[in-house]
Parts: C-alpha cells; structure tokens; sequence
C-alpha cells in the first residue's frame, strides 16, 4: 500500500514447494509479492505417511508461512481460499475480497484423484493433506481398540483388515510404516488380540509397484513388503467400497473397515474454473516457458501444471515444481525487463522410497541402491530437506527413539 | 478370562494423574484390573495452555495409556465412555457393554463449569482436554489471519481482543502465555496489523489472583501481568457473551470474538447419575477411608470427590488426586486381607504458577519465590513431572528454543 505504484505486484497462489520456492527466487527483485494459501502452513508433504502411521506429529512436517518469509519484506501472506481467477481483470477473487496482479504463478498443486468412483471417495481415506492423515491416525488406533473387545470374529478381522490402495511412493511407504506400527509397536501392548487377524494388503492395479523405479529394485520392494507381512496384489482394480466391503474387478469382496486411497492425484480444483486447456489429470497445459499459452502473465508450476519433457508428461513430484518455481520466477524478471524469456529443461533427480527399518529404494541417475545403505540415504535426504533446524532436530530425534524403542508416541486419538 | 476366578477385579475409572497413580499402585497385588477411559491417553492437564498458545504439540502433554502400562501384566485397558454404574450388581455399564467389578476406583476428573450460564458455554470456549486447547489455538491464530486484511476497524479491534475468564493458576499462565505469544511471536510477523489495537483482558470475579498463593505473591503475578499488557480486572462479574459481544455485571461491554473461560471447574457427569450425596461441584462426598459411605466396594478420588480436610474441602488438583490414589489402593488391599482401612491425610505440596519468561511465583511451606528463581523451578518441576523421558526431552528442547528464539513452532492451524 505504500509500495510506489509503479512496483510490478506477483500473486502467488500455494504455498507447497512451488509457491515457497518462487517467493524465494523473487526475494531480490523489486517487486510487491502477495503469497496466497486457503492453510497458515508449509506442509512436508512426502512425510505425511509418517503422520498417518503415529511416527511424527503434524507440526514436525508443518510450518507456519509468515514464519517461512518474515525475513523476506517484499512479501505479503494472505489465508484465504481462491475461488476463481479473472484475466480480463488480471484479478484472483477469493470469498472475501478480490486481489489484482501484474504477474501471476498458479501452484495450486494436486489432490486426491478417485478417478469418479464415487463410493470410494465417500468411504474411503485420502492421504493429501494433514488433516486427512491425522483422521486416518485416529482411526487406525481406534480401530484396534474397538476391535480388543469386539467378540464377533467377522467383524473383528473387519476392523484388523487394513488395505491401502495405489503402489505409488506413498502405498508403499505407507504400507511398511503401517506393519512396523502394527507388528512392532502394538502388537506388545494388545495382549488380549491375535496379530494373526491382523492383514495389511497394498492393491495396485498395474503390474507393478514404484513404476518409476528400474525391475530390480521393485522386486526388492515387493519382497521387502512380504517380509513385513503386507500382501502385495498386483494387476487388481477397485470397484468400490462401501464402507465395510471393498469389491475388486472380477468379484473378489474383502471385509473390511479401512482403504486408504493413495492411487491416484489430479491438479487442485481452481484450474476447473478458468475455462483453459487441461490434461486427463486436470493439470494446466503450459508452453515451454511456464505460461499458459492465452495469458502470458499467468504461469503456472509443479502439480498444477502439464509439461510435456521428452515426449511424456513430468510426474507430479516436489522436484518438478521446485525446479518449474525458479524458471517461472526468471521469466516474470525477464518479462518485467523486457528480456527474452528461459526454456524449462527438466533435470531427473531421481527417485525413491523407504519401506521400513533398514529398508528402502534409491534410484539416481545409474546408482541403484536399497537395504541399508539406501535407508541411511533416504534419512538424511529428508532430514536436510525439513525446513528449519529445529524440525529437522526433532525429527531426528523422534526416528532414533522410535528406532531404538520400537514405540510410536503420537498414538493419540484424537477425534472419533 | 484365563485368570483363576478368585483372583479379585477392580475397575478403574479415568486414566488420568490419579487413575494412572491407582493402577501403579496395585502392580504388585494379586488382583486383575481394567482400567477405563473415553480417550486413549492419558492427558499433561497442567501443561493444557502451552497447546492452546502453540508452544508444544498434542502429542508432547499426551501420552497412550496402553504404552503406559505395558510392563504391568495384572492390568488391562479399555477404551470407552461409562454411562453409570450398577452399585446393586456391581457393574460399571458402558454403552456397549457391562463390566462387573469387586471393587471400583472412581477417578473421573473434572470439566469446566459454567455456573449455568447458557450462552457463555456455548459461545466462549472451555479448556480441560486436548480437542478444546486445540480449538482456542485454531481460533487465535485464525483471528489474527481475519484482523490482516479487515478494513473496518471494530470488527478488527473484536477480533483482536482476547479475554480470558478467571484468575487461578490456568487463566494467569494462559494470559502470560498469550501475551507473549502475540507480542513476541506474531508481533514481528503481521506487518499490516497495528498491535495497538490488540487487548488481552483478565477477568476475575474476586479481587485477587491465584488465591491459594500468599497475598505478596499475588501482587507481583498482578504487576508481571499488567508489564506484559494484560489488563487484569478484578472483583468483576460475567454475565453473557454470545459470541461477538461480553457483557460484564454492571453494564459494561466488551466485543470480542474470543472468551477463553477458567472460572470453574466441577466433577465429571457420570456422578450425577449415581444418586449420591454431592457438593455444589457435583463431587461425590466420600468418606475419611475415600469410600462411598453407602458402598464401601466404591472409592472416589481426585476431582471427582469431595473430602473435607482441617475443615475445608479439598482443591481440585493433582497433587490431591495422586495422594488419595495411593490410600485407595492401599485400602483395597486391606479389605482385600480385612484388614483396618487408612484414614486419609493431606500432605500440602505448595502450588506455583508461571506468567511467562523468567517469571513465576513459588509457594511451598514457608518458601515464597518469585522472577526467574521461581520461573527456574517451575520448569524444573514440570519437566521432572512430564511422564517418559521423551517427552521431557522434546519439551525441554521445544522449550529452550522458544526462550532463544522467540518462536512458537505450533501455530498450525488444523481445522476452521
């Protein structure tokens, strides 16, 4: 407000990976950002499995975005929710109030995709943000509780029966942190259950889990899983699910109480309301240089946006949008300079994943690893990724106890 | 079930400090117990307002009930909300089934009370369990996200005025606490806002604070108060709120979005369906061996009895419920060997209070302390009370960088 009028205004809409790191690449210019989120928080997205299964609390892996930027005075935080966006206007309209820009970076990033199974997406859990991951916290824990005194068989192994579906990053990971709190951590406190009711089955509709990863080392995962007494079952598609059956394609019903819906995301809503080009995914088709093709002061970044690389489409992951975050920031220095604008080239990082203790996947350029070596690997990558030293402090310090002691501390039902 | 059938069993009410302190007490008898609680953990009371001011997470003050006892083989725990208790059939009935009993510890705890006031229990907001501290913190931090961008400046000025009703220990650390949450913390954090206009009122029907503690340690919690911009009014009455506007005794109002009530506390509603002898604070009256005098099966203890001592009934705190669990157990196990039950006596530990930052008043025996001396030992004695190691740990550390850093990492808002 007291900015001369002459300063170009950003809006950026997100605050995940994306949003954060376009703020940051725009710390130096001479510019009014105003960084737009519907929560207070950063969330550590990639860690929201270990929420879900009682190994960390939500503000380990959330932060709150006015303390992210209060060093950076060139940026404004404003909660609120973004209802839709007028180009003509060159305005965001939010419930409340509308907020012009000059320069706009859509970072919307991705939700749960049910792919319209509408039953499913009723009944089961999504695991996208943190309030559905404390949900499926408190319900898991009250489940056994309910079943320790639950005398009916049927409905007992109902209640023990946990399926998640989707062999992506999360499944996994969220299928070996689940056995590890299930056989590790309660099955010493539950003295009056059978663990042998207990099943946990990951479901995956391809013929393979971590698609991303090369043969070798989804065979490792698949076997690392059967170790920790997960039922692997490739080639399987959900059908629906209603709340107490989950039917699979070709007749097979399992009983039980809990799916966890990890098998599909599709870009956050907002992009359904600005009458654009949208892929399968609902992702934003952009040009080689971020922008939607239309409106040239408009780019859009990470989950939200479809960027052909190399003839496929690049995955919805948080390096993709860190590094979409810099060249979209460039570009409205360059436009703003009246400069040419940069190529996006993508540069593959890599991937992997963590099944349990010891346990887990990398995969970077020709390196191949797991056990291990490949789970020291892993640690220490989220560690140094986790913001601010003191979440990465206590992090640490939660995974050392719960690796020492076998416990989980956050078993705390919360809602019911 | 496996047990022998003349092994006796006690049924234990609430897992809370005297609960926890009953079961410990019996690990060494030859009995089988249940211990029963709605929740699954047993809740850090005192340390309620650090959640609500977002200094420690949920997880830092509660701690699973069943990862409490699992060294303890004679006791099981059972998660559910008793409805009443059949005194004739010696059965605690809850709502899905009835558990029969030899002898039963009454340890249910207190709720807030509202001294009837309708309007202000619905509208302000209470803060006895972990769902309500984290609802007032959702709700502060969500008012200072409103107050940024609110252009009319009595809707900003009410939702930047925060009061809290009541002088004892929980209102003046909640008003430090708050204090500087705002002035230290969000202060340096919301450019936009003019902190000026922010109010922390508390509230006290009587005229002093802290009334268990001496009258000079009174006047130095009133003058700590008042140089952290508390305004403290006292011998001044509540009589309405509904939601936007408090209404005083006398006339005054004051609008505000946030009335945080400690004013009263009373006993457990499972006591009102007993048909007992009750006190105003709906306790049950017990008598000196802590039984029911009509059921000497029963014994009542903590918040949820009423024991007259050196002429006066007991205060609600947890010193008191700690040393009666130990004289219930120990009187179980007399009846048990018919035996001569124990008078019950109380051992007076003293009562502190922190107002903030190297401040705290102390009072035990003829100790009187005050500043940071009696902020030392306060932390001192709250770390040392913090149940497993873990936690006393993370507290610590969550602790130490807050005092350095004048950061308060919670502020996450969860649900709106």
């Amino acid at each position: 407000m007291q900015e001369q009028p002459k300063t170009k205004h950003i809006v950026i809409i997100g605050a995940g990976f994306g949003g954060i790191r376009a703020v940051r690449a725009l710390s130096k210019a001479d510019v009014r950002i105003t960084l737009i989120d519907k929560h207070n928080y950063h969330l550590f997205q990639p860690l929201l499995y270990q929420v879900s299964t009682a190994t960390l609390s939500i503000d380990d892996i959330a932060y709150p975005v006015r303390a992210m930027i209060k060093q950076q005075k060139n940026v404004h935080f404003r909660m609120g929710e973004v209802n839709t966006i007028d180009f003509e206007r060159k305005s965001v309209i939010l419930a409340t109030a509308a907020v012009a820009y000059d320069y706009l970076i859509i970072a919307t990033g991705g939700v749960t995709n049910y792919f319209g199974l509408k039953a499913v997406e009723k009944n089961s859990f999504g695991m996208k943000n943190l309030d559905e991951s404390v949900t499926i916290r408190n319900h898991i824990l009250h489940q056994f509780e309910l079943a320790a005194y639950e005398q009916d068989r049927d409905k007992r192994r109902a209640r023990l029966t946990f399926i998640i579906v989707g062999g992506g990053p999360t499944g996994v990971e969220s299928a070996g942190a689940l056995s590890e709190l299930i056989y590790l951590v309660m099955a010493r406190e539950y003295h009056t259950l059978n663990f042998k009711e207990v099943r946990i089955v990951l479901v995956e509709a391809s013929d393979k889990v971590l698609a991303a990863m090369p043969a070798e080392l989804q065979e490792t995962t698949v076997e690392t899983l059967i170790r920790k007494h997960v039922e692997v079952r490739l080639c399987v598609q959900v059908t629906d699910y209603d709340g107490e059956r989950l039917s699979l394609k070709g007749g097979e019903v399992i009983p039980t109480r809990t799916v966890i819906w990890a098998a599909g995301i599709k870009a956050a809503p907002l992009l359904d309301t600005l009458h654009i080009e949208q892929d399968q995914a609902r992702r934003a088709v952009v040009n080689e240089f971020l922008q939607l093709p239309a409106h040239p002061d408009v780019f859009v970044i990470g989950d939200a946006a479809h960027y052909e690389y190399a003839g496929r489409p690049l995955p919805m992951i948080a390096p993709v949008a860190i590094q979409q975050a810099d060249v979209a920031a460039k570009n409205i220095k360059q436009l703003m300079a009246e400069k040419p604008l940069e190529k996006f080239t993508y540069k593959d990082v890599g991937s992997m994943a963590t099944i349990g203790r010891n346990a887990a996947v990398v995969h970077m350029g020709h390196l191949k690893l797991k056990g291990v070596a490949a789970w020291l690997i892993w640690s220490l990558v989220h560690i140094l990724r986790l913001i601010d030293f003191r979440n990465r402090f206590v992090v640490f310090m939660k995974w050392v106890w719960e690796y020492m002691f076998y416990d989980r501390l956050v078993r705390i039902i919360t809602r019911q």
